[in-house]
């Protein structure tokens, strides 16, 4: 089977790049990047040689590769993909969309938080949200999946079982999140410079960073009583990793026990969830497609505190796509992402 | 004025010798060192090399510059201070303890939270909790000062105006607290090495940290509505650095400008605090005693977020000494403390 | 086939489960572990959840697992595997050794740099370096292999071409190495906790560090007239790679790009050992079991000057263990190590 | 008396700022930008809000406060200090330049090294090299000021005393140098992104780095037999802090101890030169003006190995700039930059 990927110079990209590498069913089509387009691609990530021997290609030469693709991934900005991927559907190629242009549904909700009109809005309906856990039924039948944001993911498997059983109060949910600098991207930026992030935490965006309409609607499609949540991200000194510390009134009278319970049930078919005793950390899932979850109870102050942790770039992007792309093909859910992280 | 400094070779300690070595109206008295007795100071720390030629003593050498010593700080794990300090005020002697023996005035919830028995409690009536932006009129008096622990001071500081005003849901308060490594002390501990911090991030001791009751004392004293709060510190692969992420619920309706207004009212005679009008990072205050605080209205949920940054080992710890000690001698209250964070 | 690894719980020794876990053609037969015995594995490495079931057991256990075992790996620190290598020897099993014991093949100088008596030194004759790219074809039929430590492995391969080849002066070799923190291991010692080493650089042990007769042996073994070796280590604020910059000076007229080729050809069949274009980053081989190898000259000072990379806990220990058990059991020598770096 | 910052928003006039806030002899006159004209100071490094009032001015407006200024210092790129140099000195304005455009006396070397012409190279003869521990003497009447680069400044430091004392054999010296990322600005680039440096190393610009025509230039002064040097320049995940391991052959037979006795007599009467037992550390000098120095000798090789550590940004920079402003108006050469490092 034949992949290509557009975008594959990017953080995102290069991560799916090094599973298409390993991954066992799938051959590379074709590279493209805007910025490296001509370019070895072992020149621009030294770690591929000997390994990638392709030359990125820019979007235009993409064309003659289309015919033998069975399914291109795009990794770009928000507002890039809209009209690759109706152009790539109408061709009869499946696309997997690592940005944002189609995980909201309603496009007026995208247009006020992304200040973008959606050109591409009749594709919505058929987008899939691409949270296997989920969701994975409709993917494996979809053409086109929007593949979560690295956030939302973090977040929706961290309060998904409590919002479908229905334990939480209504706008309870408060999701505190730390995320190492990948998740900001390669392109140049004065506040991922090594010397602004070491040695400093910020938070940023708070109540406005755009993944937080993707939680709701998430959530929502589980209950919809719980609809607005406060989401708060945070830029750590590390490159890896999402820790999201989600917190919520319980509306309940439940165990721990019972809480970890429901969890290990809710999850109890999916290979990459891991609900764990103690409260997770991200270096033990750094590297690899896992989401760790933990559970605390405060009785004190009646909130249940769920901790997720996932890699960013693999659960919350490429690891993510891969697992995607497994399901709509039949391949094992797990082929080419069967890895541990590597510590420390 | 001389002074003494017990336990002057941990994190904290040595900090506080940086501040007393630059303070124009002290002289050191003695530094004692459980660890590093017969050492020189500049051995242990050779960034006082040229600077300071002391020998560190130990415990049993002190009495012998007692004499001539008008106050000493105690830099030790709790409950290795409360006998010290008791003889220590015996003599006439003045006390600013950084450990946590003095800071809770119940003794019971000491020994609940602690796991020990108080055996000074009779001075739990004297020692003044010394958070100088709300106690400073008596630690001009104090004898014994319970220097406020670091999660403590950036969550009191982020709070209290909200508490005092009454602006909050009763038990509405969650704290998510982001700490440097150098919090957890210089001890021998698998969990503070290099390889076991850097590249991850976790939450820790859930709701059952030793500074929650602490903190919850403090805001008890400004408002007895409010007292349970939910308390989460986290650890970041940085050396410095508290942020604290504060939640909590509106009880009135009062818009941003209002509650920033509030914020600059409150703290309109506190030279360490500034209210900024974007959200804090910790590089800002890194190296300095600032505490910055800074706040944001999530219209949707109806959370307000007080986000305060401070340096753990400096507001957090010996500035607050150096302050607190300025304060009892009538020295300007900024007096050897006059830095800006040294960037980056 | 069966493999048991005693010291399974170092840094190395996880590096080492990480790539059995990982391996087709091999089962593991028991961890072992001094410290974590009775616990299991995945609780002291989370990232090892679902994937590994087994508890450590002691030394002691070990014994009842031998029969069904056909190769033990042994990473203890030094002085700690001389006599478990003997006896496992002697019941038939082969031994890759990841410490000291068995490298220097004059137990003298063993003696002289470790500071230790040599037992088992009637063994230092059969034991092989498992530097592949030096002594493949003795690995091939050895019992007791001799790990290379992380320095020797990067130093002789960025040296071993010039040598050979005698385009060296003598005794004009320096080696200016700098080390992530994971290479001091896993024990407790203070120079290694987070704050000691985060935001600083050192050197350390001049001239004096164990791995420099090592270097000095395998040398001499090419080349008898260049010896001495100068090595300077250095600790850098980083979790894991080497990089050796290596310097000498030119005995005879060569050009860069003839100094390629001789390196091209000398490493031709070496699957794991890069000739890079430009100067290597450990970046580029992080979590991979390459070495990428990059050479400069400088005519101003008639200095050739040649910079190896490697990532220290797998070129450097595990993944050199598993490439030299590879080879000793006739699997291809990249089987379960054909992973490049996981950037960034 | 008045002093002007051109360039004060990048790393170096940043830190500049630092140390003259903190000056009891002098006042800002003006804060010039580029980047940031208009912008209040303390909004682009909030470190100083409450500190710094000013607003950043651009190059054109400076002129209005020329008249009450009495020195300027230029934090520029190479190449655009020349003639703003020109301009000021023609004024009567005293001018240190933190850039590199007045170091080189012979301006082909300049042209050679840096690629472009040098417009005012009738200034060179004026401009004095400002190394304290070298040209004391001249700096006192000097009007301009070629304030050292952070490499050479550690590297002339370390090897100097060897050099005056005809104590190497000739070209033998190899400085391998170790820099945190501050060193290479704040300006956008792609090699200094967080993702990019953090968990890495690397060489770069082996044997050209336009700092070594610097370092022969100031070696050359003292003993015209040791012209050439190679120079080689590391990046380190870390923000401050260089250290320079610099290599040489004896030419003569002296121990250790006579060697350091050398040492300590060459630097006796400068402050902030510390000859230290153990080898230096970065973490020792962070913050500080000081540079440390410690020596080692391998009888093995005949190679004296001289260890030297600084703070890039303080005495590779703004803290010389200082320094040699003390000098020039006859305050005490530590007025406003006597701290030890602030550690950990």
């Amino acid at each position: 089977m034949k992949v290509g990927v557009i975008g594959s110079t990017g953080y995102a990209g290069q991560q799916l790049v090094w599973f298409l590498n390993n991954h066992k069913k799938i051959e590379i089509s074709f590279l493209a990047s805007h910025t490296f387009s001509n370019n070895k691609y072992s020149y621009v990530y030294n770690n591929y040689r000997n390994y990638i021997h392709d030359t990125c290609i820019n979007i235009q030469e993409m064309y003659d590769y289309l015919p033998s693709t069975d399914i291109v991934f795009i990794a770009l900005p928000h507002g890039k993909s809209m009209d690759i991927a109706k152009d790539l559907i109408s061709k009869g190629i499946k696309v997997i969309d690592l940005g944002a242009d189609f995980r909201l549904k309603n496009h007026k909700v995208y247009e006020e938080w992304y200040g973008l009109k959606h050109i591409s809005n009749e594709l919505l309906k058929e987008a899939v949200y691409g949270l296997p856990e989920m969701n994975r039924e409709l993917i494996k039948h979809a053409k086109l999946i929007a593949n979560p944001g690295c956030y939302p993911t973090a977040s929706i498997l961290a309060t998904a079982p409590l919002i479908k059983n229905n334990l939480l109060q209504a706008n309870s949910i408060i999701i505190d999140a730390k995320s190492g600098v990948s998740g900001a991207g390669r392109s140049l930026n004065n506040n991922t410079l090594f010397c602004e992030c070491n040695e400093s935490v910020k938070a940023y965006k708070i109540g406005k960073h755009r993944h937080t309409p993707e939680i709701e609607q998430e959530l929502f499609n589980l209950n919809e009583e719980n609809t607005n949540i406060l989401f708060t991200p945070h830029l750590i000194p590390m490159n890896r990793g999402i820790l999201a510390t989600c917190y919520g009134k319980l509306s309940k009278d439940v165990s721990l026990g019972d809480l970890q319970e429901i969890y290990k049930e809710f999850y109890s078919e999916d290979y990459f969830i891991r609900i764990t005793e103690d409260i997770p950390e991200t270096k033990w899932v750094k590297g690899s497609n896992f989401c760790d979850i933990g559970l605390s109870f405060d009785k004190r102050t009646n909130n249940v505190i769920v901790v997720s942790a996932i890699d960013n770039l693999i659960k919350g992007a490429a690891g993510q796509a891969i697992q995607n792309m497994n399901i709509m093909f039949g391949f094992d859910e797990w082929e080419g992402l069967d890895f541990p992280s590597m510590i420390p």
